[in-house]
């Protein structure tokens, strides 16, 4: 008998079951009956356990028959091929048709606990889950989706919902999650998503969530080169984009995990405990051995561990041995356990009491036994008077002290047994590293109203861009396009000084490349640089002549519009030739204010050499901070824009202001072609 | 009755054990004796339970018994504070004139299960112990120790060896370590190093390890800023030097690991398979999800992926369903088990075939059960066929898979439950990646005989570089210290051209950062600059006047003379004022052949500055690898030299050379200062 039947009849679901098949009178003990329309009550949702060929025929049923959702389980659709896409296609089309919402193809189901409903085939499945433990688990995957519901059952922690979504012909995981973050039953929902097709569904649900007070992980899969390339022949799509993706993330305080393991275990953390208010942690060892190695991963995940105050300091003075040690970490020693039953919580008590404490991270090596239990329960009532989250990490054998995880599990305090997991998984419960501040606070610049149209549409690549400059107030050297040699010439003594030409040529983007770029360039020489230069590439336009800018820092400031329902991204990088070899990037979702123009500056490892460094005067922050901003507020007005960049944006000292030297733009028409 | 007397007397140690206790006539079913000297047998070791104020006496008695060594449990002595340290200097004293090597003080002491010797009070040892698995201990804490020994034997790993130094005042780890390498029943020793006082030693015990064919895998704590602020209160010091423990390590092959996790999963890998010959990896997945997951984790550590090669991908066609993936990841689809018992095998044994593989990475989800034992005897079969190591990830519970488990395990096939963790391990025991070449292979320079004192000694700071760098045979610019306007200027118009000024003064090593260059000064300038840059430290020796050296790629390259045993370490870099910000950096072992010279400048991110990049001309890397060399040597000669640096060297075009424009000298002697 299908495993979805006889668990519906067996484990006690709370609606009504009616299984039909031609073929019998009686199924799993219910009556069984030949149609769906033959069935005696109203449905609510029809489990489609049928092959492929089937499944448009039970679809069309299902809405005769009333029900709201179908599953279906059969794969032999879109993962295929083209025959495949085709039946799906008509799958999707026949629901809509028939009012039915589709689950699946080529899904493993739904398992919801509280209502005892186990509509799946996964083997995972058939554990007895029992329990409802407040995480909800949705995914593509039934496979990933399988594990994560059998080794969280493994550790008693029976998920209270789990959705494999398949193929996503109609529903998808989004549309689950909506679901799932609004259901009471549920504190944590954890995501495994391979692809996310509409940016924005993908942001209401991180917003709901948030909104809800529901704890939103998300596994993302298919990032590396290699996860790329099994991706396309994966069921699924890439990803929209990436970079879209982490920042609509953070931007909604999802928790983005990297594999199955940390996606359980900061789930495990979420049930218990809330998420730090900071990076900055505490290590409270038994071994100092170990506290340095925590100390150490934990750096290695950008956390920081701040020397304790001197008011701390003198309080565990009091109850930790002179050899012990007392900055952070803390190394109680093992004589710590002579000072009294209730020292260790009293140590962790007074350690998350420091201000500077946003999350405990408790070592601990070789107590076990009743020993082991008693720590327990002490540390157990320390943290359940404190709000600084606290894990712990065992280092001892399981069987050892089975019984004091037990009574730290029960607290809500998560045990690992690995240094480097309960590090990562601190790393990724808190929240981003802020830039520091302290530069004077940014003028916010006066953009210009922008028209609607996008300026310089219809005009040569090359000049569209400059137009686009000048529509945002970004400023741009002094320049014209010389067709001739002597245009070149007369331009550059028009100018005066010297001058930097670069040939223009339809489709040529970095000209440095094809050695098309000269600077500083005497007037007397325009004429002969113009022939060179036209002569790099097979069709030039021209030769843009530009008064030369003072030399500077150079940025590149980028952007590119929102896709698919993401929104647009703004990118500053240190730029010019060097920008692949340095790759010196930050980003940020588009608009930005000027406080956040000049906190992605500050991400940037370059900072400094904008800040003034090492005997050099700082250079014009606020005249950067303005053209993020006025960029930024460019792909966010024009939706066809898809992508604008200034490279190199070149930065002078103070006073001074920013000028774009170079500028591309593609519309999304320019893209499609 | 302590630990070690009741774990000696009942577990069948191979000797004879004498208690020694005038209260007792008998201990532990043992006749005992009042004194050392009243034993009646010849003693090999002695067992020192006694507090730390009996410890000086108890190691002149063992020698006066003839013992080789002793063990000294107690704590009381260095880590306490300077009484301690002084008790302890006289126990390394008795130990010398007595004739016996001291263990400890304040160590857990010593395990060896092939002579069912347990000499320690670690709780870890409480469980039987009674295999002998092949992996040692040795380590300082006694606690991280304890931590290893339980854990590992939980896994039905009993570890053959292990040993706790404490406080090393006599024998330390790398005594231990070189003892247990040789050891014909220890086949991969684990050590954990808080610190290593000496780097020779060091390098020894790694030679002696990889001439005996013994893995060495080495968990070294205190690296980040907290770790080391803990290191400083904790027992031993901070490792002598991060840069050469690393490249020494490298140069023997030793598996460097992040925490007590990893090494024991180092470990075990070690013990039944042999370390991947390469960097890339394939993995074969029964989920589509699992394979990309993991393939993501594994680019995360410094690993590709190759695709297959297209006959390897022929071959896996004819097993493996149309809508899985062939090319790595390998998406073998639930649908393989219908395929027949041996494909998932067969399937593997293919992938391993393929010449660009050097691991395999085999991750399964839901196989459970019978079948699960079915597909470890399959894959084991397969395994035991080829040269390629192989590690299993299961993603399911394991109560679900212990049988199976246990196949693989029997094989000497080690079985994950986190992705990332397979990862990195797998990250860990790959050989590191080198550098691409290509490039010409560099001319080997012809480095003038080097004098037996270091050149310069006894010149100023200032001038002492300049002399090393002639004798080494490194260009740097024509100039001449001026000491007044006059000087100056006269030094200016014999140089010709514009000229860069520099201040010069005692203890003054970053000019750039007290405005004390000035690049491009006209000769009819150099007497006004003179005066600003005299004014702008407080005591002048004179200011620079050297030719300008027309603008290159400006590099660092800076060498530390070997300390403590520790070989001397060259580092390149992107240097000049950014090199603190850019933090490119590459650091070999010195000296360096021309080879690894230009292998150090390819780790480089700017190395395609120097090869040329986006239509720039390529830089002279012949030139700079001269340099390189040169100052390897001047390290690897001249023992006095601690600390020699050149910042900028430019590097000109191809052909145009490379020139030290300003360098700093450091010897032994001043750093004493």
């Amino acid at each position: 008998m299908a495993r979805p039947l006889r668990w519906l009849a067996d484990r006690g679901y709370t609606g009504r079951v009616y299984p039909v098949n031609p073929k019998y009178g009686e199924l799993a003990g219910l009556p069984c009956y030949p149609g769906l329309a033959d069935v005696p009550g109203p449905v609510d949702l029809v489990l489609a356990l049928v092959p492929a060929g089937h499944a448009v025929d039970a679809v069309r049923e299902a809405g005769a028959a009333g029900a709201a959702a179908i599953v279906v389980f059969a794969s032999g659709f879109a993962e295929t091929g083209p025959d495949g896409a085709a039946l799906q296609q008509r799958l999707v089309e026949t629901g809509r048709q028939a009012g039915v919402r589709v689950l699946g193809p080529n899904c493993q189901g739904i398992v919801y606990t509280p209502a005892r409903l186990f509509a799946t085939f996964s083997a995972a499945a058939e554990r007895p889950l029992a329990g409802s433990c407040g995480i909800a688990y949705v995914g593509q995957s039934g496979a990933v989706g399988g594990s994560v519901l059998d080794i969280a059952a493994e550790r008693g922690l029976d998920l209270t919902a789990w959705v494999s979504t398949g193929n996503q012909a109609d529903v998808d995981l989004t549309d689950i999650g909506r679901h799932l973050v609004r259901d009471p039953e549920v504190s944590v929902l954890t995501v495994y998503a391979e692809s996310v097709r509409d940016g924005a569904a993908y942001e209401r649900l991180a917003a709901e969530a948030a909104a809800a007070g529901t704890a939103l992980v998300v596994l993302r899969s298919g990032r590396s080169a290699a996860g790329r390339r099994a991706a396309v022949s994966h069921t699924g799509a890439m990803l929209g984009d990436d970079t879209a993706f982490t920042l609509v993330s953070r931007r909604h305080g999802v928790v983005l995990v990297d594999d199955v393991e940390e996606l359980l275990a900061v789930a495990t953390v979420l049930r218990g405990q809330p998420r730090p208010a900071g990076r900055r942690i505490a290590a409270v060892s038994t071994s100092g051995g170990a506290g340095i190695l925590a100390a150490d991963r934990c750096e290695g995940h950008g956390l920081t561990l701040p020397e304790l105050a001197p008011h701390t300091q003198e309080k565990l003075a009091r109850l930790v041995p002179d050899f012990g040690a007392l900055a952070n970490p803390v190394d109680v020693t093992a004589q710590l356990f002579n000072r009294g039953e209730r020292a260790f919580g009293e140590v962790c008590s007074i350690v998350c009491a420091d201000p500077q404490v946003d999350a405990l991270l408790v070592l601990l090596t070789m107590v076990t036994g009743d020993a082991a239990v008693d720590l327990a329960e002490d540390l157990a009532a320390a943290v359940a008077a404190t709000d600084v989250p606290c894990s712990v990490v065992w280092l001892a054998g399981q069987d050892q002290t089975t019984a004091a995880r037990a009574v730290l599990g029960a607290a809500g305090i998560p045990v690992f047994s690995s240094i480097a997991v309960a590090a990562r998984v601190a790393g990724a419960l808190a929240p981003p590293a802020q830039p520091g501040t302290g530069a004077a606070p940014p003028r916010s610049p006066v953009i210009p109203t922008l028209p609607t149209e996008l300026p310089g549409t219809g005009l040569p690549a090359d000049q569209a861009g400059w137009a686009l400059l000048d529509a945002l107030g970004v400023p741009r050297p002094d320049g014209r396009l010389a067709r001739t040699p002597f245009q070149a010439a007369e331009a550059a003594h028009a100018l005066g000084g010297t001058v930097a030409m670069k040939v223009v040529a339809p489709g040529l983007e970095h000209k440095t490349d094809v050695g098309g770029v000269r600077l500083g360039v005497p007037a007397d020489r325009a004429a002969g640089v113009f022939a060179e230069l036209a002569g790099a590439v097979a069709d030039p336009d021209g030769v843009l002549v530009q008064r030369m800018i003072p030399a500077g820092l150079e940025l590149l400031v980028g952007a590119a519009g929102g896709q698919d329902g993401w929104p647009p991204v703004l990118t500053v990088g240190l730029g010019g030739t060097g920008t692949e070899v340095h790759r010196d990037l930050a980003t940020a979702l588009a608009p930005v204010t000027p406080e956040a123009a000049l906190a992605l500056l500050r991400e940037l490892r370059s900072w400094p050499l904008l800040a003034g460094h090492r005997g050099a005067a700082p250079l014009d922050v606020a005249a950067a901070v303005e053209v993020l901003v006025r960029v930024g507020r460019a792909v966010a007005h024009w939706p066809q824009l898809a992508e604008l960049e200034i490279n190199p944006l070149i930065v002078g000292p103070a006073g001074a202001g920013a000028v774009a030297v170079d500028v591309l733009v593609a519309t999304r028409k320019d893209m499609e072609r």
